[in-house]
């Protein structure tokens, strides 16, 4: 560590990256952003964000020379470009998690073959590219299945449930049109769940490994909705869970953060290709779902529920102070509930009218991100809540948006 | 409340502004602060810091021009200046709190007046402009006693503790030196303390007035140097505590935070010109010993130890939302501990290396302000722990704060 302020350099500007960057600030780092829009939502709270294409290797190579340590706070980035503009520099920072980390998650397939071939639990699977072969091989796997993008997708965007040939060929012309005669999905076995929950686990470069308390998640539409912690699982599937994350970010030789969603079932899939590591107490079985090498949406509870944040730990990491062991504070829970663009579209209005809120003294936190425009489900901030029991603080969370959105003056 | 979005215009670029700012930014308000430092702590985290001195009518007036409502982090600005700009501005926003509060708390005699006017308890005190005037009312008063410049100090500075005739001269020729033979000071009677303490108010214009939980500090030669919550004062103690604070913003009509500092004491001093209020079970008295019009340093525990910050809560005021009533979270207490620039001297470093934190996993978060150049006794941060009781909380604090004040590599 040298006498003198660190500098980060963080791929996206949007709120996960502007949380960071705060974190980062309270360190006493400086802190550069980069990204490709001009109306990112860390341009209205950080000063020194770059407005550059991903594409614009002098702009990034520039960006990237000022810095200590890299990280990004999204996967979509392409590491061919990075890898690229790093070499040409004299002194290359080191990118926290590394290239080789997000080659694997930015791509469905590479991630699930690394689940596979780590041994690590993950529901069943298959792959294709292009109509033929996914004809093939969707008969050789069986209806019904869940078909994803093997790239780009994110909150549900690119997620088909195909029950049969009719729904098959249907999500095929979507995909020629979206992305290409060349597309290419992983196909997985849906089980019947009964808890989505997510670890988020802490690294630093001597491997010291450390973990968050799980999470309990649900999603709608395919977006997260809602995080409760602790997570109403038994503690035996609580501990399955943190340990399988903390192998998963060993295996990857993660450093930074990395996230892992999980799935709790009582249905182990029959299809060939799952892995099933343990049978819980009570014949659960746990699957890791999917990987973010990034502070996560589920981890905005951490803000308020734990000693220490998904951004203080990350921020502490990439700073050079070794990984912090966050713990829960208190004995209630917390609930985190996200705001879509459907609550300003139901107020009717930009500026979201936040009166009602003061009927909800149970709120801890309510976080705009400063997003300009509107749209369905697009994540545009966030609540926490606290309540003596998971029930009681995700009631209260529920309440509290409920009475948002409301049109305006109602 | 229009559909747009709400521009604060924070007077002052210092933490205290810093920490506001960010608080609106999560409302999706738009801040700009204004500092004649160009290297206020500010400008390293927000975009939109101006960089103007005080008395340049023409760059306040334009900073001013563009704002909804105005603000302020500390007290030492020329009124008269701001009175000036913004009857010149075509619609001049309001500023919160009032100007009339900011000239009667900018100047210790204009405060002592208020409150004695007041009928609000306060130490007994005398004041006097010049050598002649101050021998003459010295003597009146009769030594020892406290004096203070009633402008311009802050932390101790422009205090004394005067036992007598040589001591008097000693200062007297401090105070000619440093500002002039006009000099202005307040004499106050010093008390054996048995309990400083603060509150915070906040009020909003509906008149709605709420109030954090009662702090306890610690002084250290004129600085705060540890607060804690609960107080360990009785609760009889703790509610005339915050029954006066809110009954001092109310007689003051703050629009915004009203922080209050108080002496809790044993013995009521003999003099005449105090007012005591109440004497509480055990014999105690409260006195108001200083009042600030915005957030404090004391508040800092607030950012973990309620449900709402001192910054949530002004910044809310300051678009348009009610007065919250924030509470303690948990049964345990909480210990905020300054970090002053001795302890980056301590380090022999520019750059505070914090790894010495690891050790201390009581603790609930550390800000540096990122001020550039340590001085002794300067404000450059602070943390805030965790314990089961007020004393387990500072123990931890004072641990982990010593930790950090060892030489760098020892």
């Amino acid at each position: 560590m040298s006498d003198a302020r660190r500098r980060v350099a963080i791929l996206g500007g949007g709120q996960l990256g502007t949380m960071l960057a705060e974190a980062l600030f309270d360190l006493d780092a400086d802190v550069s952003l980069y990204d490709p829009h001009a109306d990112a939502p860390a341009r209205r709270r950080v000063p020194d964000v770059v407005t550059g294409r991903w594409d614009d290797r002098a702009a990034l190579g520039r960006f990237l020379a000022r810095a200590d340590v890299v990280t990004y706070e999204f996967e979509h980035i392409e590491t061919r470009w990075l890898r690229d503009v790093l070499a040409a520099l004299p002194s290359p920072p080191p990118v926290w998690p590394s290239l080789d980390v997000l080659d694997t998650l930015r791509c469905r397939l590479a991630e699930k073959t690394f689940l596979r071939d780590a041994g690590l639990p993950h529901v069943a699977f298959a792959h294709a590219r292009g109509r033929a072969e996914l004809d093939a091989v969707a008969h050789a796997f069986g209806y019904p299945f869940l078909m994803k993008t093997s790239r780009g997708g994110y909150d549900g965007k690119g997620q088909f449930l195909i029950r049969g040939d009719e729904a098959l060929e249907v999500a095929c012309g979507t995909l020629e049109t979206s992305i290409g005669p060349d597309f290419e999905v992983v196909l997985e076995d849906p089980l019947p769940l009964e808890a989505e929950a997510s670890a988020i686990v802490i690294r630093d470069p001597s491997g010291a490994t450390t973990h968050f308390p799980v999470f309990e998640n649900t999603h709608a539409a395919g977006v997260l909705d809602v995080t409760l912690v602790p997570a109403r699982l038994p503690e035996e599937v609580n501990r399955v869970i943190a340990s399988l994350a903390e192998e998963t970010a060993r295996r990857l030789d993660v450093v930074g953060l990395l996230s892992v969603e999980f799935f709790v079932t009582r249905t182990p899939g029959s299809r060939r290709g799952g892995h099933v590591v343990s049978t819980i107490n009570g014949g659960r079985h746990v699957y890791v779902n999917e990987l973010a090498p990034r502070p996560h949406n589920s981890g905005h509870v951490t803000r308020r529920a734990c000693s220490v944040s998904q951004f203080d730990a990350l921020a502490r990491v990439l700073v050079g102070l070794p990984a912090p062991t966050p713990r829960l504070l208190g004995t209630d829970a917390y609930c985190m509930a996200n705001l879509l663009g459907d609550v300003w579209l139901a107020q009717g209005r930009s500026a979201l009218d936040l009166r009602a809120l003061d009927a909800h003294p149970e709120l801890l936190e309510v976080v705009l991100y400063g997003k300009e425009g509107a749209k369905a489900r697009r994540k545009m901030g966030h609540l926490v809540t606290l309540g003596a029991s998971p029930e009681a603080a995700r009631d209260a969370a529920l309440a509290a948006r409920r009475s948002l959105a409301r049109p305006f003056g109602g």
